[in-house]
């Protein structure tokens, strides 16, 4: 069984490209990668492993609208490199993506005349299977890529009582999370170790809590997911949604902090160490939300920065709020109540603009795979 | 440009698994070929080609349900003889093809407790890729396999004045379609002998006109294609449709004769023998019509055969159908008059039950690549 399973319908992102044209956000983290993503290539490249065919993943790539110039970069360099290579590209995500929408944007030509579909001599491939999965044969892995999904646990551990995010749990309920985010990284790690080709390389942006205890949408102002929970209370009191309701409003995921990143790195008996890998590189970087940007800057007034911002959230949270609504009522009410939430959030941007904003902290890793 | 753009829309199968549920018995022709498909892959295990993932390929899969247990059969034999070894299954076919569909039925568990996405070290992918176009690295595949696909063409080279379909093409038309059946024949083969590995097996199942001039639906009785073209006629001379929409009702198809399936192969310097490619085998089959079959055992009467019958004509008629109409219509009477074709179909057929059948007339063809 695959292990997203579990969680199906409930961390579905909303299909139809709305994932890419409300992320734009999520695709200044991709670029912001590029460096990193070039060098790890170069010394992959340098290391002069194999003839095969060149293979690289986009693992959790949603509607590929993202990583598209990215993906176009490294196919590019690798064919500088080597112009007679075959190159195979895998794009990965749970069976329920959108693979229409990923289909349409990895056959879009670019500005430069190019589309993947097109190039010759590289073969593109999607495969519906998680990353809590081997997706490749052992040893066929030359780059390896994901960004902003590894934090979507393979399940989740309990019900936050008080919050929707594991950020505002505490006691036990932070313990078991916890521990769902140890298991879970190590399995995505010997996963990935398997794959890897020798001195293969992964670049993996993760969603992460920095240094300074920030994470996403918690850099100063409000805290995105104390609004988030809050104005779920708001509705438990309004009596809009039972008690229950609210606390299955649980988000499946966990953000490691640096610390946890490397734990399997680190002892000798590390799982990924173990397994051969290396944790070459590993920073945390904020990158600053674009609809704030641009109501701070003017461009914007309140109610249109509110009116772009809403769907951003909206579009990673919907599907498990919906679902943690009772299925005793009515389909038309669950989406009447999940109307009326962002609309409330939608009335709280406009109404104290300046107070938020859904700035993205990232750990930036990269990873070896030893020769 | 994939090469199937061109028509694109006019040749998409109709999603949701109706492919699979009307065609029980392009499930027989697949199943019929279960011998021969084994028999070429004991051959190409044999000579020891390669210690990668064994990678096996259906091309044009639609939903992949039809295959299913062919490609079941294929794992389990590949196992056997080398437990060790990863397998990388590429479903392909068009872009606009229903991947959520075929997802579904590769996931499905089977009744021997299976499902090739739970099996270990079997790694399987979509590519939406036509036959066309080359899908994998060079000299990587070492099992292909298609059945009931390579028919259409890759470009419609002109209409059909006073037909449907080829098989009721004279002249110049004929010409002009024989003319696109050969290149695009040549170019199937072209592209499968640079993916082939060295003595790497496929088994094509094409539609055919057999020795004795069958064809899908001409096999004794009414001819299927003649009904087609009558029943247009008829909405020509009602005034439901005009006469540029009859003549644009083209299917782009063509079915090769034995002769020119051999064609390529024959010369020396034919395109295929120059590839390296052997024609080891060629063999025509009539399969059965399940629907008909039914009737004349008794099972069903009229309506019931006719209701059940239409819809596995309809799968792969109603959109060249449909698109033959004019934009100028609203879509709303352009559903409306398909629906009133088919009605007229299953009319005509409950009529007069026993004159009716849809019989497939396949070539059977096992292809080596030389090592």
């Amino acid at each position: 069984m695959n292990a997203n399973d579990a969680q199906t319908g409930s961390t579905a992102m909303k299909g139809g490209g709305y994932y890419s044209l409300s992320t734009v956000g999520a695709k200044d983290v991709i670029d912001g990668a590029g460096d990193l993503v070039i060098r790890a290539l170069e010394a992959h490249l340098q290391s002069g492993n194999g003839k095969d065919a060149f293979t690289i993943a986009d693992m959790g790539c949603a509607d590929g609208g993202t990583s598209l110039d990215m993906i176009h970069r490294v196919v590019g360099q690798v064919r500088k490199h080597d112009p007679q290579r075959p190159i195979r590209l895998i794009y990965e995500d749970q069976p329920t993506n959108d693979y229409n929408a990923l289909f349409q944007n990895v056959r879009a030509t670019q500005p430069d005349g190019n589309s993947l579909a097109t190039m010759p001599d590289v073969y593109w491939y999607a495969a519906p299977v998680s990353f809590y999965e081997q997706v490749l044969p052992a040893g066929t892995l030359n780059l390896g890529f994901s960004a902003t999904a590894m934090h979507w646990l393979s399940a989740k551990p309990c019900e936050i009582s008080n919050h929707v995010q594991a950020v505002g749990a505490q006691g036990r309920e932070l313990e078991a999370f916890a521990e769902q985010g140890r298991k879970d990284w190590e399995r995505i790690l010997s996963c990935r170790a398997s794959e890897l080709a020798p001195e293969g390389r992964m670049i993996i942006v993760n969603f992460c809590r920095d240094e300074s205890g920030q994470y996403l949408g918690n850099t100063g102002g409000i805290n995105m997911f104390d609004i988030f929970r809050n104005l779920w209370e708001n509705f438990v009191r309004e009596d809009v949604i039972t008690a229950d309701e609210f606390e299955r409003m649980t988000l499946p995921q966990y953000y490691n902090c640096v610390e946890e990143f490397k734990a399997p790195f680190e002892a000798p008996d590390g799982v990924a160490h173990l397994a051969g890998l290396r944790l070459e590189h590993i920073e945390t970087r904020v990158v600053p939300c674009p609809y704030a940007a641009r109501f701070h800057s003017g461009e914007w007034d309140a109610p249109t920065f509110a009116h772009f911002y809403i769907p951003t959230l909206r579009s990673w949270t919907e599907s498990t709020f919906f679902s943690g609504l009772s299925e005793s009522r009515p389909a038309e009410d669950r989406h009447a109540i999940i109307e009326r939430y962002y609309n409330a959030y939608e009335a709280l941007v406009a109404h104290e603009p300046e107070q938020h904003s859904m700035d993205y902290v990232h750990a930036y890793m990269v990873i070896r795979k030893v020769g």
